[in-house]
């Protein structure tokens, strides 16, 4: 996709390399696939190593938290301007099936936009298209220096 | 801790070097502290890399859930037997306050354990002794060959 690089923002300045990418976000491969920031939606995809499974060789369900994290903040914090970030208070995750190592895709969605606290809503699908994991987010907006 | 090297099951093999340990867990530096199967506790730790920081420099929050996922899950595993494994179908994390890289200390407890239900809860807790994130989990015990 093409990036409004003109754009400020926590979210665009990183797209626009100004900032580099959160370490959190390399180390689980995020990557853009879509961002609809007057929507409120946004599309990514993640690269789910080797290095997260659990003993039975799926990936650890915490690393699918940290992927679905990872989705559905974004949704908000490219709706965002420069001097503000908007840290999870609480996150729910429901666990449909194993997912393997492989490409995953997470869509993100911002469910209702308060002036402080939002209500975040997503999934994350695999690479054989079912939804592998759910979530629900609500974070609250904050100005940072 | 001494550990019982003769105790059998995924979580008494990997901590006895008969099975390799979860990439996932190391990954988190997962370390035990703990661990009492009779009671259903466990308390472990987790060395929080600067890999893992978001945009604001704290630990981003879906790893917080995923080292709270092992901090629940091996508080159940302990107690299973070799052919046993508890995939987690649901987890919700509530985060209290940033947590910054460095030392994380787990503890998790079986709430309730079914025979293929059970109900886990625990906390994170930072280097001054403060709670950073508090979860709840459902898992469902599995046989596994």
């Amino acid at each position: 996709m093409e990036i409004d690089t003109g754009r400020r923002g926590p979210f665009w300045d990183m797209l626009a390399g100004r900032t580099p990418p959160p370490p959190a976000a390399v180390l689980l491969g995020w990557e853009l696939v879509a961002v609809d920031p007057e929507r409120g939606t946004i599309e990514v995809a993640f690269e789910a190593g080797e290095r997260f499974v659990n003993p039975v060789g799926v990936i650890q369900g915490g690393f699918l938290a940290a992927m679905l994290d990872d989705t559905l903040g974004p949704a908000l914090v490219a709706t965002l301007p420069e001097d503000q970030f908007a840290p999870t208070l609480d996150l729910h995750v429901q666990f449909l099936r194993p997912a393997r190592p492989g490409r995953l895709v997470g869509r993100g969605r911002v469910v209702q936009r308060g002036r402080e606290v939002c209500f975040l809503a997503g999934e994350l699908i695999g690479a054989d298209g079912r939804t592998v994991a759910v979530a629900t987010a609500t974070v609250k907006v904050q100005t940072v220096r």
